[in-house]
């Protein structure tokens, strides 16, 4: 058991987090977000996606997203895209790494992206190879990972063939993604045990939802191996934890709380992170679904 | 890193949780949580505490609840008993095993209990006497043993110490506690691995606050480390998600789901449990603050 001593934060909040919010995100506050997040020393921001707008209104404005934003320096703007035509969006506004997704449960594939697990490797091979010649980062995204809402259970063995799989389409890194946050200390453990028997933990990450409160122990697990790469989502953007059916990204200032507490770095100024995430909800009238940022606030 | 084979939940709700209510709880729904945990398969469930009614008004009628529950085979139905008068009170009504309370902070313990840490072991001897001479079993509570709302850090050896001096007391178990939930796993492990280089694993539980979200995760360090009691609340009654200063027991449903992920058997029915979750928090008129209970309702 070896923890790493620095990790880093791959913060989905202004992709992953705003598009699972009902509501229209206003530009400006999009843009707000990500100044703070880069101010509170996040590195690694997946900023916008490039998908059809008629599915995905939430980040029809990508574009000017990736445009008007002021880069930092040392910070990696990031963008999903699931095709040649959004890999191609993302580069017009110069993304600095693109990522893929694909899913571990054939019945989840179907439904959100009408195509079995092994179309979808065939659709997003043209942007790999996009990718790779134009010298961009990739990475890939493995979701239901330890759980689909239609099938339940998914089998690890599935998951690893995926990892390859994408790895050998040429993304430096995959993340293992617990979307329906069922998983457990003992599924993660199992399925990660699995994975870093063929690849090594400094190519993996993992992206963590807190529906059933597993999460941080669940990130744990990964780091008892070796997993230096947390995806999460400042004021757990993405879930409404007032709402039945709440499902939410992992907060990043929960995260960033338990690895400061067991010294591991990670570049982040906490407070600065907590205000970022008090911000945004106050943009949008959202309760913060942040432990952390919750319980300073008081 | 053995874990342990099965895990035994010290269900905290119906006393730790309803005493950090606001409201005064009726007795009828006082007994129906009893009941529905004992039939989810909880076997140590903290029914009550004999202390000054006029401190803790929640608790007054803890009499008639351990008088007129219907005790379940093989269940313990326990009582915090502060001082003498609180433990004959105790006795008076056959409460099934008693527990003692100090804090690991200077401060804290002055605040809520007007007495040094020596005092309060002092005032808390005759108890524990008494006990041994009743042969009635006796729980020793640390609280603050991982932060103080007064002092911030609290020194493990301090913790230690205390440890100590409760077995010394005559205690067959010592429940560390994390009372404001600022530890983390860094924390805990550094706690534990101190207590545990002079006490064996079977003779500690940890007592989780999820006010910063870590509860499941300093949980599973505790695990990892052999330990194989844990406290918890039903519906993580205790704190109020909702509310400005939020502090919480973690909740049983929460603990029991990560546990039977992993594989660690626990008696307990979850649906069941989640049903007493469900009907403690309606009759009480407040909202679940259990993730799993909550991803179920969904």
């Amino acid at each position: 058991m070896t923890l790493p001593s620095r990790v880093t934060l791959v913060e989905v909040g202004p992709r992953d987090g705003l598009q699972n919010r009902p509501e229209q995100i206003p530009l400006a506050a999009r843009l707000r977000l990500l100044d703070d997040l880069a101010a509170a020393g996040l590195t690694v921001i997946e900023t916008g996606s490039f998908v059809n707008p008629q599915w995905v209104p939430q980040m029809a404005d990508s574009e000017a997203v990736f445009r008007q934003v002021r880069r930092a320096p040392g910070v990696r703007y990031t963008a999903l895209t699931p095709n040649l035509k959004g890999f191609e969006r993302a580069m017009a506004v110069a993304a600095d790494e693109i990522a893929i997704m694909t899913a571990a449960s054939e019945s989840f594939s179907q439904k959100n992206t009408n195509c079995s697990i092994e179309q979808s490797l065939e659709r997003l091979a043209p942007v790999a190879a996009a990718a790779s010649e134009t010298g961009v980062p990739l990475r890939g995204y493995i979701s239901c990972a330890l759980g689909c809402p239609y099938e339940g259970e998914v089998d690890p063995h599935a998951v690893h063939a995926l990892t390859r799989a994408l790895f050998d389409m040429g993304c430096y890194e995959v993340s293992i993604g617990d979307t329906i946050g069922t998983g457990t200390a003992g599924s993660m453990a199992r399925l990660l045990d699995l994975i870093l028997s063929e690849f090594p933990a400094h190519k993996l990450a993992v992206h963590c939802h807190d529906t059933y409160g597993q999460a941080l122990a669940n990130i744990l697990v990964a780091l008892q191996r070796g997993i230096a790469t947390v995806d999460a989502s400042v004021a757990g953007l993405g879930g409404c934890p007032y709402a039945a059916g709440a499902a939410g990204n992992v907060a990043t200032e929960d995260v960033v709380y338990m690895l400061h507490g067991m010294g591991i770095e990670t570049g982040i100024n906490l407070p600065r992170l907590v205000d970022a995430a008090r911000h945004v909800c106050a943009a949008l009238d959202i309760p913060c679904a942040s432990h952390v940022a919750n319980a300073l606030k008081a």
